[in-house]
């Protein structure tokens, strides 16, 4: 101890269960984490092919602490998400940004040796969140990277309760995005292929659903004053750009490679705001898990055995479009 | 009276002097200016092929106001810009950001058969800006457009003392942008392709200039807070993005066609925001014409005469990237 199992990707993309060790006594502020739930998120099938251990929507219960710890103790019920470490002293650390450290540790690029796909993990206190009690540790998973991407888009920038919000897609992220959008007294719009998820969509606080498959305009009851985009796949512009106020902005939240491309002309003439925006810092982070706490706000999951069958078959799910809305893989 | 002469664009783009003839008696709050000054934009030669009035610097003088002005007497000094008129009912004109109105009566749109380059205009003293007095004509003519778009990008979001700010272009816009953030106490970082404006650029309050040509990366002291895009041609931003700092915010305000591509990953994961602008609204207008009479800030122009061949002359030289830095008719 602490050694533990982990789920860990590999060249042909079928997970594999190995072993991390750590060192035997927790040093700084490190706890050590027995996982009971994670969250299975887009980002992990990026890295399927990867020699690291995935998953990043981890929760569980404080294990043990090290010497400098001095808000957890054992048996606290926490979690945490993308990033795991900062640097603590440069501008977007000292500002509050602490998402955008330059020496932020995230989730694929540094502590390949954990993740969330594990029996127990080791991470620093300053970067561990408390669940509050009124979330279930399954409902709290997916709140760790899906809610606070959505929650940031909306409240890192100035929203107004009497905001048009437009949702595009109703997944892992689009139906937490609805439920936040909606309690923070916006009129909720949401876009979304066809019409099969709008009866849901509506139960977790719509106020107008758009089906927008093979439509060459769109009808809208009033303007976007804000867009978050959930889908992988980019809009298509000349589909949502008349639907936008003037002025009003857009959040493209998956996580892709290529370019962003849209029409110029209308960016400028209608004053659009283009928002890049990644997870969330960590006071953001703490305020998203209390606000989902007191409005009662809980991802729809659909549960699977934390074993490499588990989480082969959620991955599969995932890239079949079948999960509804969020895997989330449970401790056995 | 009032028939006065103006300038229209012309199918094979050459200047044409012509003749406007408006109702005898002003109605309304609209004033009769008489001309005295225009700036040359690049929207000009945009339009230099329609059948319309050319010019959106003006400046001019006070001749007759209508039954409803309030405002504005005879002899007053005045400018208008880019906007003629707007609904004054709906969200942006009520919120201040009447830029944005969908009715907004623009240049190029609008009122085809008046323009700056003219001997005389009719506009409604609502959308006519008294011109201070610690400002020329002349020199009060680029900032009705140029200044007016600089400045909005400054000023309208969120800006800090404390940013570098990079101006990327040192034409007439740039040298505006230059002046403006200088003088808002950031400290001003300018991109240009060659070191040829660098002497003029640091004149006019930068603090860095860097030659783009054929640099691969781009040695900066301090990354961007906020980039002003102030050339007609979209920047290489594989040279840009890593000199952005994160959170930091992109204004593209050329006028342009097409789509915006950029690299999209670094939007998501640096917190980029791509921030479309244009020219200002009214109050913000009139904020930059106290801020350009409070400091001094002052185009540098080059004076070409207000006949067909003047025109021909300025547009050519604007056209060849000749004209150093703002081009201005003066009435004859």
């Amino acid at each position: 101890m602490p050694s533990f199992t982990v789920f860990k990707g590999t060249e042909s993309g079928a997970p594999k269960k190995s072993t991390t060790t750590k060192p035997d006594q927790l040093t700084g502020d490190n706890v050590l984490i027995k996982v009971t739930a994670s969250g299975l998120c887009g980002t992990d099938l990026h890295y399927k092919n990867a020699d690291m251990v995935l998953g990043h929507e981890g929760v569980g219960v404080v294990e043990s602490t090290g010497p400098d710890c001095k808000v957890l103790k054992k048996g606290d019920r926490v979690g945490w998400g993308y990033n795991h470490n900062t640097c603590g002293h440069c501008q977007q650390c000292l500002s509050g940004s602490d998402i955008h450290c330059p020496e932020r540790k995230m989730y694929g690029e540094a502590d390949l040796d954990q993740g969330s796909f594990a029996s127990h993990a080791v991470w620093r206190e300053a970067f561990v969140f408390k669940t509050p009690d009124e979330l279930s540790d399954e409902d709290a998973a997916p709140l760790q990277c899906g809610g606070a991407t959505v929650f940031s888009a909306l409240h890192d920038f100035p929203l107004n309760p009497t905001d048009n919000v437009g949702i595009m897609g109703v997944g892992g992220l689009g139906h937490l995005a609805i439920q936040f959008a909606a309690k923070m007294g916006c009129r909720v719009t949401v876009l979304s292929g066809s019409d099969s998820k709008k009866d849901e969509a509506m139960r977790l606080g719509a106020h107008e659903f758009i089906a927008t498959k093979g439509k060459k305009e769109l009808k809208i009851s009033r303007p976007l004053n804000r867009l978050l985009v959930t889908t992988s796949a980019q809009p298509n512009w000349e589909q949502i750009v008349p639907i936008m106020a003037p002025g009003s902005k857009i959040f493209p939240l998956s996580v892709a490679f290529g370019n962003f491309e849209m029409p110029y002309f209308p960016i400028v003439v209608q004053g659009l705001t283009i928002q890049g925006s990644v997870v969330a810092s960590r006071h953001v982070h703490q305020k998203m898990l209390q606000f989902a706490a007191l409005h009662q706000i809980k991802p729809v999951i659909q549960t699977f055995p934390m074993t490499e069958e588990g989480i082969q078959d959620a991955m599969t799910k995932l890239e079949n479009g079948e999960v509804h809305f969020r895997a989330v893989l449970k401790a056995q």
